[in-house]
């Protein structure tokens, strides 16, 4: 149920009725938007930090701008839901994240004010500056465009190449660059350094005025100061007027730093930028989670911090009387930490996901060998065949969906130079409520099509260990270990070490009517399934092929000698993965057995929680055992 | 065979040799080297006009630095000859790009002086600075690392992403980057404005030394400079002396712009730099095409010219005396100009290829609406998805081993958001003598893979404009239409536009033993060994399927009822692509007649030319009329 909004936010279904407030107004609407976004996400998890940075923002473009006329595209989407309580969905904002709810990003058809559908990082200045391109053309000269991008996002590849084509562009782009020195951890690099020094010390802004003062000749220094600004001539000029910032040496304007919080002189720049043409930035800064204390303190657990409580901010532990399975991510996090130890050739690199990845308990230990290279996942795989020429073996981890950033580069990179780099993609398959921006679904697919390279998903936590441990001896050359988010199945998963044969499949329960070939952890909803239909008097092997790439034949070949009836399991595309591999090989083989492929369908899947996302997919346990039945009876 | 080098140069074989030699006989070496270039491959193609303006680069570094120890990565590598014919290649050189010769590009497994194997732009610093933090760990801290970089490839995002990685750590990086403002077309963007600004008028440099003289108490200007001076305060300090150049502002060490083809000055200035700890970057202006007149005044021609004359330049032109068929870079360059002259809602865009893709006709003839975006291909997929959300119709021509590096901007900006972008890709399958970097053999695949996306290619030039034709009319969302480098087969190619029905193939060939079901211009192949096949009594019929995604399955029912032996045929890997699709379809259908794949096989492919290749991967006429027979015979 949506809980009452203030006075103010009450009065508010669109941007228009936003427009009949007073400016000395728009900071209380601030409070109230902060109050609702808090109220609905302490009950209904979602990305909270972010959002409460950016409500002055919100309100202020909406207040100055046109949309939907105008185009707003907030980069990533985390920060967008003061912009989705202004733009109609108030009432809707409730049912955040949930199965047919609101999505947690913008995505253009739930609404005409989501210009742009977002999810990855750093695409918002490409997608404005199309926009802009096509408003040229079509002669809507008064359509204005504008992106929301967070300092970390501008740290993105793809933000630079749009910034330098943008910027010898007459397009009409304002860029918001929403600068928080955070991304969900800390931001690195740089331009990071270079943000906080132009913001903290003003100097560049103050050094600009001064000598523009001298330049238009101001006496207060006298006759002599004129004959010294004579001296700088047109160096001053050229170098001070357009040069001497970064964003301006992309031939942007730029303005800021500014205050981001303060709302109504973001409204006063804002309509003053209205006016200026061609591309611009507006430097803001903002704090992540501004005005819920806790979450100002630490912005990263505040990222998305689950359920918590509204005033105090504390948040609600998940029930411990059972002992839980760890996450996939922890045993990645802790596994990395006793591998190094033992191989001081190893290394650990993220893209800018510390936390999520669990590499920061390797950067804590070992910060000289743990590296953050920022969102930048083309560079963090590059940078690992780097280190890999000189003998280090890096684990570099990124998200299953975000790997399609670096496709180049692990086959041009590392597979062509047959390079020791180990890949861990963690968010491999479903991952429920971020949607279909987030699911991990196509990397079995994309990546079986690359020569050389092994490729690897465990069933539970101790194949995670056992591929990991595996994946760094000697001579197994581009390696890659794909993996789910959340829980595994294993309380006990510190297991010891031992070394899996690669390429190579093992049968995990014996059965006689119909066989699963299943990779990774759906593997045990296969066993759940199996398990249930024993009770039914139909009797299901269980094969967990470890491996998709060397795929094991051996295995295969009994399999297919002793079923007539097989099901592939994947929490992946039905297209290209492990189905396709099975069938493949039972083509080639000439064997008859039926196959049916369970999988991800062919369409982008939505958000919801995984087990109703699975139940979608058919890949719950009801819907192994219904599609079970199925094949038996044809 | 290897010509005749000059005395300097024919008493070298590797880098001791040349560190034997005075600095004052540098200059004639590099002039005995630009010889030996011009006279290999101006009877031998190769990339002339980027090898000519590195000459006096390659010579400087090899001889300031201790390579392999040290280790030199050259960005993209085109720019590689002399560091080849200086590193122990001499005598091989006339082999470059050959079958089994020596690679166009720098290739680990080819020379222990190659430290990384490149092709695609813009990973040397990633790949470099890995090294760097490699040999920081393993402390070696005398060696160095270097990364030459032209400016188009510093446009790249993971080239920013490199520099902001880099720009924070210590490592001991020495970039250059070598500015001769051009690609393989003249560079476009921001920062190559920039770059001239900061070489042209070098008052970046001049302005520093002033402020520098006046910080450091210069008392011409009298007592009330310093008054002012005071004034600049920290002002100054730290804006001028760390920011105010855009590399310095990644927290770079800037030295530059310098002549590049000064080599005794590389050469002191390169023994200077060596003794500066971590990251640096010397900007280098150089011209391509150094020491050729014809290939300076048109680079572009040049850049690999085919055949020329050593003496005067002249490019011979290949025999007319037969009509050829066109390129079918040319049949897109002429067709999207028809088009766009019907739908005014159609745009082009290149990144950085206007020349390869053909789309500098249309820049020529609408240049407002034909955009080259630069070394960008993950901006240029967002950038086309932009326009699309405006209603135009984009279509993004991307070389198909390139689009790998826009795989995520495909899924998640274009066919998530379910937006009509045309993506045209050239280059696909085998490409020849660029070799395993270039080859695009993976596109089929790892399109396949999406949802929401139309993949087609075509059999001939008719087709090619058919599909284009289709492609832009309303409804059909996201599209890609698939060719390969060179020539179709049709002299009189300039057709009436027809609409095709998506997802629909056609028999081209009617036959009665055997099927051969096929994508793609190799479709012509099958056609020419079906004729042969004739000859000896077998008939083979020829489908060709036109699209693979949605796939004809009323035409894959009428040929598997027919045929008991199916082979399917495509220029691209047979994992994933059309023979998976095909053996999914009769394995979902429960058909038994036998299928082979053919197509590329699960290895990277080496350079030589796209004859000799396919012959190797068994898609020649020869290959596949074997296969046709073996599997008869089975």
């Amino acid at each position: 149920m949506a809980p009452e909004a203030g006075p103010l936010l009450s009065k508010i279904q669109f941007p228009a009725d936003l427009k009949k407030l007073q400016e000395e107004d728009l900071p209380q609407l601030c409070q109230e938007l902060r109050d609702f976004i808090i109220e609905v996400i302490s009950a209904n998890p979602g990305h909270l930090g972010a959002s409460l940075g950016a409500v002055e923002l919100a309100v202020a473009i909406h207040y100055v701008f046109d949309t939907p006329f105008d185009k707003l595209i907030w980069d990533v989407g985390h920060q967008a839901y003061a912009h989705k309580i202004l733009t109609g969905r108030k009432d809707q904002f409730h049912t955040n994240r949930k199965l047919k709810g609101l999505s947690g990003f913008p995505k253009m058809t739930e609404s005409e004010y989501d210009a742009f559908g977002t999810g990855h990082s750093s695409t918002s200045i490409s997608a404005a500056l199309g926009m802009a391109v096509a408003s040229a053309l079509n002669d809507n000269n008064g359509r204005q465009h504008i992106a929301v991008i967070g300092d970390g996002s501008m740290t993105g590849g793809m933000a630079m190449e749009a910034l330098n084509n943008a910027g010898v562009s007459n397009a009409n782009l304002l860029v918001i660059l929403n600068d928080n020195q955070i991304a969900i951890d800390r931001n690195v690099g740089a331009m990071k350094d270079y943000l906080v020094d132009i913001t903290t010390s003003r100097s560049y802004n103050r050094f600009r005025n001064f000598i523009w003062k001298m330049m238009g000749g101001d006496t207060r220094y006298g006759a002599n100061s004129r004959a010294i600004v004579k001296q700088f001539g047109n160096a001053v000029k050229s170098t001070i007027s357009r040069k001497s910032n970064l964003f301006e040496a992309f031939r942007f304007r730029y303005f800021g730093p500014t205050d981001g919080h303060d709302v109504i002189h973001l409204v006063k720049l804002l309509r003053d930028l209205k006016r200026i043409d061609g591309p611009k930035l507006l430097h803001v800064v903002t704090k992540k989670g501004k005005g819920l204390e806790s979450a100002e303190n630490e912005p990263t657990t505040y990222h998305s911090p689950g359920v918590f409580d509204k005033k105090t901010g504390e948040i609600k532990k998940s029930d411990c009387s059972e002992k839980l399975a760890p996450k996939f991510q922890h045993v990645f996090g802790k596994t990395i930490i006793e591998l190094a130890k033992e191989n001081d050739r190893i290394v650990g690199i993220t893209p800018a996901m510390p936390t999520g990845s669990s590499l920061n308990m390797m950067m804590s230990v070992m910060p000289e060998r743990a590296f953050d290279v920022g969102i930048a996942e083309q560079h963090a795989v590059t940078f690992a065949a780097g280190l890999a020429t000189q003998g280090m073996i890096p684990f570099c981890n990124i998200y299953s969906s975000f790997m399609q950033r670096a496709y180049d580069q692990v086959i041009h990179d590392v597979a062509l130079q047959n390079l020791p780099v180990i890949f861990c993609l963690d968010r491999g398959g479903i991952v429920g409520e971020d949607g279909a921006t987030h699911h991990g679904v196509f990397d079995l697919a994309y990546f079986r099509a690359i020569p050389n390279i092994t490729i690897a998903s465990p069933l539970n936590e101790q194949e995670m260990r056992n591929m990991m441990y595996t994946a760094q001896l000697d001579g197994n050359g581009t390696f890659s270990i794909r993996y789910p988010r959340g829980r595994g199945v294993m309380p006990e998963w510190k297991t010891p070490f031992e070394k899996l044969e690669i390429g190579k499949g093992i049968e995990i329960r014996r059965g006689k009517d119909i066989a699963i070939v299943s990779i990774g952890p759906v593997g045990n909803t296969a066993m759940e399934a199996a398990v249930e239909l024993e009770k039914e008097n139909v009797s299901v092997a269980v094969y967990n092929m470890r491996f998709l790439k060397p795929i094991d034949e051996e295995l295969l070949h009994q399999v297919f000698k002793q079923f007539d009836r097989i099901l592939t399991l994947e929490d992946g595309t039905i297209h290209g993965g492990l189905g396709s591999a099975v069938i493949e090989f039972k083509n080639d083989h000439q064997y008859n057995s039926r196959v049916a492929r369970l999988g991800i369908p062919d369409r982008f899947i939505e958000h919801g929680t995984p087990e109703e996302l699975y139940r979608i997919c058919g890949i719950d346990k009801d819907g192994i055992m219904a599609s079970t039945q199925k094949m038996l009876k044809q």
